[in-house]
């Protein structure tokens, strides 16, 4: 089917080839420039291994980092991590929305041309102009952000050199949920700053809520047709998914640490703590408060939010919104004793729900393979290998603080998850594919009993 | 559509509150039995939430103990315990399989026919005649158990009540799956006794492997036909589920153990140990070693098994084995390309496969919740948590020993999940489902992006 349709243009086998070569390129060329000693600090010195984790860490935008980036990377180190973040999340957001559009079969007309200016177009040719547009969006929402906290920032740092470039970093960080820092302690020098705290959640939102919804928004924004605007039942789900997790989310820690880690804090200061925590739990990893700290439960809890994630065509890892979304409906669904799932008056297509599936079960199987490796490598309590291992998954970069004390096998576990989570379970299962055959013959359906 | 096919015979809303009332009753009458003074050994009193506890566990049969068996009950409560495991075991043994029968549409009349004496009879008498059959298979298997292991206490008791006694009551408890001891001490005066858990395997899988697997073999055994005899494609996934499980977790367990706990062993014994924990990890709980003294790794593969349980149909509980090789086969399937899902020579239905996915999904944000409160109730690491969990919803009854420390919360979730194990997600599900209706509109179909 796929090689009929798309044959052509892209044959199956060299879009893997390309996806995998983009990967392969992207992190070997990284490592070199971060093991580059104009990169480093005086004096300082990289292994192989620490300089291949930050390398994938910075591509998956993910943010975990087994050497402190402040202490360990020189000015020309910041630029390269800049860069690589960059790519990382423009890289995966171009792919995520790239497979949507050549292998979703049967996306409307719409949808198409809403992301893609010439429906005739090869799809090579597709997806560099994809590139061009998420690039040329990415861009003016990083520069808006750095500017904004750049002259915010010169009421911390004397020099304005030093606030524009902290506030550029920040920018990129946040915007491509890098959650990359060069304070040395994430977002806590910003604790009490909730200026920079609202700015850092709107651009980790812009870069986690997905590429399609940015689109949206802005033909929705620029729309002067006769009729109202209808977005898509993708958007619809998936800005509802992320802020019904953001807010229950907020309330759940807030509720969970208002006598534990707030206790000597003030009403205002917990709500921002809950909130922001909840927003960078997301696909961030940035933080204001050292999560370590929390309680287990609330742990628990945003260990199942990273696991869960961002939108998919984001820079956000995890199993995604929609994935998440889909399965809740589809309990509540049925529960209700409805064989459809009728939502938005659309109603979801059953393959949607057989993929969510998919993805859920095998990505919960993947982690918990992890967890189980590195509860054997490992001489650590099983919280913090949760915790590490969602992150992971999640693209998020939250930590209890153990990634740097991982043993080699440890953190080639990290790595694979950090790779698998930014490319998404479906990608993964795609990448690894057969070719999609004709079913030429039958066998006689059998009940089972299930349950 | 139920209410048309079954509503003459067993309407709907009675079939649910007849389970409801079944199960309600039984825990009261059992918590009010074992609460009986003359249930207790002399001086010992019993709360009301551990009468309960001990109930509904034994009801269950789970076997996770909140009190020890040995030091609190009577030989009175010895009977009153064998006889509330009895019941509870056929009891959930009848209702899965009924409820299959009645609400498993399309199901062949060869299946039916081969559980059902007579296809034309009301389903209450249907019912009650599924419940005899049970009754009688099981009692058979339970006396020859009791028969064999009595006689060979002999030369361990050296009275002979005494060594049936033990012999009634470890068959019953293997039979049943419950799980209970009077030793004190599980298994472990049999650890190098190799006969006792040889012949309490078989029984443990007996009881394991589904009413309709038994039923089948007996049909095979007295096959006189000109053709083979013929499996149903039910009995051919969860025998081979059942049996793959056990030997992937027994040399999981080998290889993680042998120079761990095994370390001191000969290899026959640490062979013998793995086998039996394997088995006795489907749904039993008993043990032949101290759990807790595992490493985490085993202990998380033991949680994950637990989590699976037995197959359908059978006195073990959890998500049961269907449920995992289907969701297996899909993931397998898909990634072959493949859009249906071709086993033994047949297809699944794609409604089985909806169905495996949300008991799969329901049942782990079920043991999710359960550990995230208990991780807040409890003042325990999480190793533990997660283990009680997994043995409580795989109505399991294996423990690191924390049972008797839970607080009254803790018991509760734990009475909760031993419940939900029981009965099944699906049956659960299926008990709050609304009533099937009928789709009366449809609205388009839209795509999404998933993962
Ligand atoms: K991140
Ligand atoms: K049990």
């Amino acid at each position: 089917m796929l090689e009929k349709k798309n044959g052509k243009h892209l044959p199956k086998l060299t879009s893997v080839q390309l996806i995998v070569l983009y990967y392969v390129c992207a992190v070997l060329f990284s490592t070199l420039l971060l093991s580059l000693p104009i990169a480093h600090k005086p004096g300082v010195s990289l292994s192989f291994i620490d300089a291949l984790f930050t390398a994938v860490s910075a591509i998956s935008v993910t943010g975990l980092t087994v050497v402190p980036t402040r202490d360990t990377f020189s000015v020309v180190g910041y630029f390269i991590l800049m860069f690589v973040m960059q790519f990382g999340g423009i890289g995966i957001m171009t792919l995520g929305t790239f497979i949507w559009l050549i292998f979703g079969k049967k996306i409307g007309l719409k949808e198409r041309l809403l992301i893609m200016t010439d429906q005739n177009q090869s799809t090579i040719s597709g997806l560099v102009s994809l590139m061009k547009q998420i690039l040329l969006l990415i861009v003016i929402i990083e520069a808006i952000g750095a500017l904004i906290l750049g002259t915010y920032f010169l009421k911390y740092y004397p020099k304005w050199q030093e606030a524009f470039f902290h506030g550029l970093f920040l920018s990129i960080s946040a915007t491509t949920n890098a959650g990359f820092d060069i304070t040395g302690t994430s977002l806590m020098p910003y604790a009490h700053d909730y200026f920079v705290q609202f700015i850092t959640m709107i651009l980790i939102i812009l870069g986690a809520i997905g590429f399609p919804v940015l689109i949206e928004v802005k033909h929705y924004l620029t729309h002067r047709g006769k009729y109202p605007y209808h977005f898509s039942l993708f958007t619809k789900i998936t800005t509802v998914t992320f802020f019904a997790l953001v807010v229950f989310v907020s309330v759940s820690i807030y509720l969970l640490e208002w006598n534990q880690v707030f206790a000597d804090k003030k009403w205002h200061e917990a709500f921002f703590a809950s909130l922001f925590q909840s927003v960078t739990t997301r696909s961030a990893g940035l933080s204001t408060i050292v999560v370590g700290d929390f309680s287990e439960p609330t742990l628990l809890l945003m260990s199942l939010m990273m696991f869960i994630g961002a939108s998919p065509s984001s820079v956000g890892g995890g199993i995604r919104t929609t994935t998440f979304a889909i399965m809740c409906l589809s309990i509540f669904f049925y529960a209700k004793g409805r064989n459809t799932i009728k939502v938005f008056k659309r109603e979801i297509d059953p393959i949607d729900i057989t993929k969510a599936y998919i993805v859920i079960t095998t990505a919960f199987m993947l982690c918990g393979t992890a967890v189980t490796i590195l509860s054997y490598t490992e001489a650590l309590p099983l919280m913090p290998i949760i915790f590490e291992v969602a992150s992971a998954f999640g693209t998020c970069g939250l930590s209890m603080g153990i990634t740097s004390e991982l043993s080699a096998v440890g953190k080639l576990v990290i790595i694979a998850l950090m790779f698998i989570g930014r490319i998404g379970i479906f990608s993964f299962l795609f990448l690894i594919r057969g070719p999609e055959k004709e079913e030429n013959y039958h066998y006689p359906k059998e009940k089972i009993i299930i349950g």
